[in-house]
């Protein structure tokens, strides 16, 4: 890992293109601001440690509009929120008036006065949470240009339905710091795998994320997943794409023990399919309670097919070396533990359990170098002077 | 717009009686302190337009109380209270034990030890949303007499039956920064019109905030109504004295065109017939769905013989050189955008959409200027150190 | 009362062992912790009588999870974390996905990357609460050991199946400045009784707190209940012995009057039998709603046959001179008021009311000494800098 000194100094070598911007997709930013973002974090997290505080804010809101259960994203967002020195408050809209007819370009505004961030999690229907994220933003754009806002509140994706930048973010530093640097990442296979579960409906943004942002630096990315199961078409283009710019490999594959084969990381992890989520959504909105129910029993009679789809001892033993790091976004569905079978077994859970959490660690100092990233422009010179004091 | 300077100065002349004290009516208030009121919460929406941090507590809570939905006076009172140093804790009757027998002195006492304010939003019972105030701050009174609580916090009406104070001032500010001064207002004709909406049960202290403070300033102001649409006959009395006194003009009409007609100002927004509301109470305390379920519908029924009661194209043409400021407290019904047909024509307000949005956003800086002349004696020397730095 | 000088003179003789320690159980602690707690909770609420800013935290934050209602401890929880400068999150279950299977070792660690302080309340369930505060901190614990967590938060018992130190520490506080000091407890006479209640449920950790907290000062401590009434009998046995070890004296009389006689304090409040408990918590799990309510039914049947048991005056006179200090740890049952017959005649409540506020007015600053003694070094010296500025 490299000391304070040399990561500020590749931090001001970088041609930075975040600041004033949303953090809506991580293939929207270029590699030198997704290289910033890794530094940012790290040394966020090293000041930390060192029980140096990085309050950049004497008074200003965090909002955050939760469209979905969260735990541990709503904890790193408020940890990053209060670390920055900013006080959070959550737009709860069951509580609010949004249910009778306000329209999101009005609240958009009605929450922004005094906000420097807005943290937006919307992943539940296909097709509609990043759209609403750019709703939001154009709307405090206009209120801004329009001087009803005295700043632009940035927006930060917390998942949506196509990417879910907080947590391919903390996991690619995760990898940073497990092989040394962003270069060594370069040739290695990361195993991006469905798995099994005894639920449906999971988001496909956790899997479209990490293949969306590890086929930006020479990896060999390898998607498995049973057939039927496919991601969002454009975004398995575009890592296509990316691998191709990057020197890299992506392939597609319909088996877990193929992904795994000679992987130096493993990523096995549940989600719906895309057609599937794609007839979700209308019963979702039409509350169509049987329609869902129909749905679910089906495509739950489809994932049973596929019960060996599970990380277990065996399949690991494929990896290279038979010890490939093993990454989940948590929590994970553990056989015997939090189910009867699922994603991954017991026993390689626990082996690698600490190391999940390590992964998860990251999140609240992503979710603070985004906020820095985005709302000051001399960040290198900002984190010089908080490592002094 | 004075500048600052000019401002401060201002302030500095005026005779304040603020300190120490609740805001629960704006005619509970001098003209002084309403003007200085205006005064500071300019000053503190152009320090942050400026970034100069307005913070004057290091620790402290700003308790919210909130028996009614609602998003903008949520965040306006949250805001405010970040602004200034406080932390906010929300009081959620739900979650509390209220529901076992506590009273409400006791209650007040209890979540007082460290409020520096506590702010109330009551609006649903008629007769009973002002009076819990008051018996919170007789409550908060007697435990600092007796030496419970090391300060008395002040309450802030955040809307209760009779009047909306940080509604109706910061409509007033609006006004003033539209016109130049509050001098300017004199002679100024507001239409404060009832408007047709397919909902029922809206509160009356909208119409009341705005009669109850603007006939204060010499304006003419005009109250329109369909017959039985009437406000708390206490309020329209006092408004036609208020108006006498400050040389204005007060009436009352039952045509919206001739409110509209050469009106400088239109406020068309919907409420309940006080004798609904006053039906209503005992419905609600009772939980007679039955009962409240047929006086909604004979109310909506009523409504919708006055359905010619919008804000439309024509009606705006009768203002002055067709030319009003169009006013709202914001969400609208809006015909044809949040509803079949409600209360403003979707052209109309989509011309003042972005004006109302400027209307609201001076309520954070109302509630901070409300705390502030509360709680700080020199409010004019604590600006004047503020802009400086 | 001692003055601040010979306060913090006392507090850097005690030997503490508080620092980097968890808050369980009052007696897990040393006579000295005890002692040292009682003077730093003091010693904050004269800084905040006096208007001087306690804040110790830049940042950081203070997470609570309530698995019971509360208002006063989640205020006072919230109202020390404010005044040391942590911003709170709470951990709403309900909003979170643990229901969906996560255990309680990962959330811990998820919610804790910048956390100072856990505070949970979790009564419900005897043989739960205490051990659930026991596994977050073991998970934090292993987080942090391991390097997940830069710092291991504390974590404080807001109520568990066992104790309730929080009020017990507040009623100690509250016994110190009636009769002027710890010493001046010695051979004072305190009776814990049961009282009537038309409700039932009620936990057993705030007679569990009194007796396993004042038996450790030379009191005379009298636990009173009907037949059947008993509470965890390893409690009972404890308090037994630190009486014997403290030179006071403890019984358990199965009469009110006989507890009251000659008791310089009184501390009358309802709960139910342990034996009860046992029985509620299988049906609590398994959501036996029928088994529920017959157990409900058959606990105030017998409940009812001890109505008579109810702090009225003529009890009252019975104790010592007359005047005992009456305690509640709030909200009373009272009789005509928030219920028919409950566990205090009104007059009596009356009576006492303001004491009991002042009663309940510790709690904050006792659990910001808490929370001080568990993650500050030099205690005595931190005050002594915040007396100063």
């Amino acid at each position: 890992m490299n000391t304070l000194k040399n990561q500020l100094e590749t931090l001001q070598s970088l041609q930075l293109n975040s600041h004033g911007r949303d953090f809506l997709l991580t293939w929207e930013k270029s590699a030198d601001d997704i290289r910033a973002l890794t530094l940012v974090a790290e040394c966020l997290s090293e000041l930390h440690r060192a029980g140096k505080p990085f309050r950049v804010y004497d008074t200003g809101l965090a909002i955050s509009i939760f469209r979905d259960n969260s735990t541990r994203t709503r904890f790193s967002f408020a940890s990053a929120a209060n670390a920055l020195g900013l006080g959070l408050v959550d737009l709860d809209e069951e509580k609010s008036q949004i249910a009778h007819g306000e329209t999101v370009r009005e609240t958009a505004n009605m929450i922004s006065f005094m906000a420097e961030v807005i943290g937006i999690r919307d992943d539940m229907y296909l097709g509609e949470g990043n759209k609403y994220m750019r709703e939001v933003s154009a709307a405090v754009q206009e209120g801004f240009e329009l001087g009803v806002l005295h700043r632009r509140p940035s927006i930060i994706n917390l998942q949506c339905d196509i990417d879910h930048p907080t947590q391919a973010m903390a996991d690619l530093v995760h990898l940073k710091q497990h092989f040394g640097s962003l270069e060594a990442l370069r040739g290695k296979k990361i195993a991006m795998s469905w798995a099994y579960s005894p639920s449906y409906g999971k988001p496909l943004s956790v899997p479209q994320g990490i293949i969306g942002l590890m086929t930006r630096f020479g990896m060999n990315v390898t998607l498995a997943h049973p057939e039927g199961y496919d991601l969002i078409p454009d975004v398995v283009t575009l890592a296509r794409e990316q691998s191709a710019d990057s020197g890299g490999r992506f392939e597609v594959v319909s088996s877990m023990e193929d992904a795994f084969r000679d992987a130096d990381v493993v990523y096995p992890k549940s989600w719906a399919p895309y057609s599937v989520m794609q007839r979700r959504t209308p019963l979702l909105r039409q509350g169509d309670r049987a329609g869902l129910k129909a749905l679910e029993q089906e495509c739950l009679a489809n994932n049973a097919r596929f019960k060996d789809w599970e990380c277990d001892e065996k399949k690991m033993r494929l990896t290279r070396q038979g010890a490939a790091l093993y990454m989940h976004c948590l929590p994970a569905d553990i056989s015997g533990v939090s189910c009867a079978q699922g994603e991954v077994a017991a026993g390689v859970f626990e082996k690698h359990r600490i190391a999940t959490y390590r992964e998860a660690s990251f999140k609240p100092f992503v979710i603070a170098a985004m906020i820095l990233l985005s709302r000051v422009k001399d960040v290198a010179g900002l984190l010089r002077k908080l490592a002094r004091d």
